[in-house]
């Protein structure tokens, strides 16, 4: 089986990050994986929501978008959109799984993943990057002396995979995923956790075994990436 | 170890289903896991949206809501949630993964799934109901010869799973779903193949064997609603 | 004159009340007028609007939905309805009239009416159920120690009469209103005071007698309601 | 029993109006009672509301809002009004009454009622002067070749009337109507036909002789206003 | 050259002002500009925005509106509109730039401007009206013991000129307007300082002697406005 | 007089273009003025506004969006701000300028500048950029054959001039924005035509010799950046 792009199944688009990529924020990084780029930035502000005032604890949330003309069709600025509504969600458990709130203090780091190109993998490209992100607005924080520590509990990154032609795969192009048969998203720690595991059958429906398959390739897909997250938030 | 509610780990709670519960939907059923109670209905309206036009094929859609008295707070009956939306998507995908869409014609079919009381697993009862309001639906377009066939190549139902106190549970209640360590909803169909596995970890990481356990608990429950369906649509 | 379902012109619906058919609620009973189905929740929430603040009362007010199921057309969940908002604020001044607002506190109750099944009628059907709910509600919280007496002054019902066919008819289910030719709705207390009273012409302007006779008729439906209410909240 | 500003419980405030008050709209006029004053203009478009097309029928539709300036606190401009909304309903219902709507042909007459200065009754002069805009429109529409006969079947107007300190008033300004024990509002015909009647119990509930005295007090007062919009759309 | 309605190249429109044109405003005027017409009102709140909470300064901003019928095609009451936004904008900023806000202590000044009737030119009305309601509402305060003096440091008006038919005219109406190849407006204080240049050619740019041409026009044009002003504001 | 970067009065910050940033668009770009970033993306759709439907002409609007993180403090994602519509108004009226709608057909392209930093300059940034997308796009869609010829009539670049300190300067960065007395945009086509002139005194009132200064040093500015233009859109 050969890829459209000659890739290997087990293998990864070429990913780069650009950290500091934008100055205002207190950390931020461009994260391309191929062809998809997405901008993260992650901003503290004074205070936490509502249901967390008063209990000494922080907060950490996610917002995702898409520049209008980041996709084929040119995607409406005002689209309230539900898909990503649910991918801001997922960002935003991912991110809180490696943090711990209660060193953050009475704080709010909001982190946001904008796509400048997609390509597939818009989502998992984001958690990776705005992970990044994170890091680099936490390494600020404590430059600033507004964290007495770092807030971090581990490292956390993500992947797609998928079923294309019969045969499991990782880290799908948008060619890939629009006729991939199964879509699948993992996010997993440094440790080897596994933090959230999404999948949907797209045309038909998939077997145990090919989920434990597509399970043990993400795993090591996302090795490779908490690897390279290392070499840019070193020293944090 | 001994559940809040007496139940073996293995055991889904009492299910019960009121099969056209209201007389203007084309079909409809009122379904309870314990106390968690939820309507179904759906209803089918000429035409499909704009992306489908001309193809000759139907859509089934979802919309899931929650009455304002139907938890301890009461929901705001405007609050546009990202939770709402991200359910009736996962309701929609699953209710089309057993729907021959071009059999359907140029008609949407909606399922709507309105939280009447809460207690853990709504959006597996919306599923698992959705599903005999959707098929009961069918069999009145059929009578009323909107529908010259069936539309249905299987049947689908839904079950959550977690991991509490260290044990791998099936069917949570609110109280369980509340201080459970992981949470998984799985979606299959009466043939066995999974149509969407979403885990979550809500304190620490889940480990791949604690997975694969769940996804089994899942598809024992799963069997089980899908025999008790079966009992509603018969005929259809 | 004979009536579409058989009735004579002063006769009610059978009508039928569940007390306390949720659990979370304070109150709650689905009550239905024929086959008008509305489920009637109250809930209690500390503190009152910005126009009570700091005086001692307290503030009842309700709120009116339609599930997108309860009508032969799907109603739009997401439709803000001015019909909607102008019967929820009668729902809620009908409440308030019989409510010792400072006998509450500051505190509020929110009185939900969700339509499930629709047949004529549910804004009538929403007030008496909606009582009932209410009363239900404040015998919780006394219970609760969060009222230190029933800020109840009266009991509170409501009906719907009509000209149909030249006849002043009672209780008009869908059919009926549809094609009669005035529509009136009366709000009355148990001690016979009038509430509100709405009188609309639908399609040829109505005389004077006429309104008085639609007006007996309907103080005769309430006094019945009102006996029937009892049999629920009583002890109370 | 003297009132606030000095007339008799039957006296109407003093009623103006001048017609043709703005040069865009097919009708207008500045209607002032006493302080109170709204400009009416009545405007048709081409089309009909969709559940109209293809029935050779007109629609005749209503707006109602009050400037910012025109209470002694400001009114939000962009305040979604449950309030604004039931009254733009009433001031629709009550002139489509009067009109004939098949005569009207395929054409919406949009007849917007918009409050200057804020002195009770603003529903009423809203009506009131909302026809006579309307008749005026009618008029030009005529002359323009864009009717082939005048549509109207009657004429009507509306007036206040309420229970103050006891007594049956009409025509409440601000300072009584927050004072009163009831409220209601009569809308009728020139013919004498009863078109809407509203009564609230603001204080305490009135009794039906009560309601008898406020209605006739109301047809004296009506008649007054429909021989004043004589004068100023008589001609058509 | 001759202007369509017969005025000079330099010739105003006739300016007529109503001063206290409404009760329950601080300040308000009517100020039409041949046949546009605007209702400028002016009322003071306790408090400032945000940003300025705590400094001891106050805020005067301006919001603008059109009623439906203020022109020949009916203007939606709903359309969130770009052009009044950055009307408005426009407004708030011209009369703050005569403003001395430290003077005026934590309370903010609205001005609103509704349009009646539109024919060209109904921003530069606003603003010059608009002063006018503001030192009408500053007067009030003052007597009312609300200002200890007057925050007035200039008065301030504002007029459009433009190119038509090659030809620098002053105060286009609606028809000049539409047809003009230049559009500028100006707003400049009674000491002759200029507060705002806008000009936008719609048809062909225009040269930098042109702009100096214009600018000279409304100069003089403004200086009669403000003597027109001084009128109705003497004594404050 | 010495500018905070060293600059002279008179002097641009280092603007640079990278062309084709994204691959979806028709065209696009990066453009920096300083550190000012933004991305400007053209796509074209078929179709027109209702108010050019079937007369042959086409349409270019534009929108204007920040990036959360692309100021100091975050911008909220969901803010309807004022300043964005009037500012990407600004920017559709000035590329409309130069652009042939008759020779367009019935399509439209859409420009959307995204600012990914904010340093003083994103409407002048975005006009310029713009122009290069737009002019890309263009030459694309001749390529692709929807376009016959290319529907430009000249070029059109803007810049920001001020009053700082008292000195007339060029393209000011945001800390000088912040402390200008005057800030004025230019809009300016290649073939030295005006088509946008904004000035506006932020603390005191400007003079007309002052206004002249700023336009001349405008001019000399646009004149530069039009020669950076056309080395990135050569041989369209």
């Amino acid at each position: 089986m050969k890829r459209i792009d000659g890739r290997k199944p087990d293998q990864l688009r070429a990913v780069t990050v650009k950290p500091n990529f934008t100055k205002h924020a207190h950390g931020s990084c461009l994260i391309c994986f191929g062809e998809t780029q997405v901008i993260c930035t992650a901003m503290a502000e004074e205070g936490v929501p509502s249901f967390l005032k008063g209990k000494g604890s922080g907060w950490v949330t996610a917002e995702y978008g898409m520049l209008p003309g980041s996709c084929p069709s040119r995607v409406r600025r005002d689209a309230s959109s539900g898909r990503a509504q649910e991918i801001q969600r997922l960002i935003g458990r991912s991110l809180r799984s490696v943090v711990d709130l209660s060193a953050l203090g009475e704080q709010t780091v909001k982190v946001d993943c904008d796509v400048i190109q997609a390509d597939g993998g818009t989502r998992t490209a984001s958690i990776t990057g705005g992970f990044i992100a994170l890091a680099l607005a936490f390494k600020r924080l404590r430059k600033e002396k507004r964290l007495a520590q770092l807030p971090l509990l581990d490292h956390v990154a993500a992947i797609s995979v998928g079923i294309h032609e019969g045969v499991a795969v990782l880290d799908l192009n948008y060619q890939e995923d629009s006729s991939a048969e199964v879509d699948m998203n993992v996010v997993m720690t440094a440790k080897g956790g596994l933090v959230e595991v999404q999948a949907t059958a797209e045309r038909k429906p998939f077997s145990k075994p090919q989920m434990e398959k597509m399970v043990a390739l993400a795993q090591n897909g996302i090795r490779e990436l908490i690897s390279l997250q290392k070499k840019y938030i070193k020293g944090i």
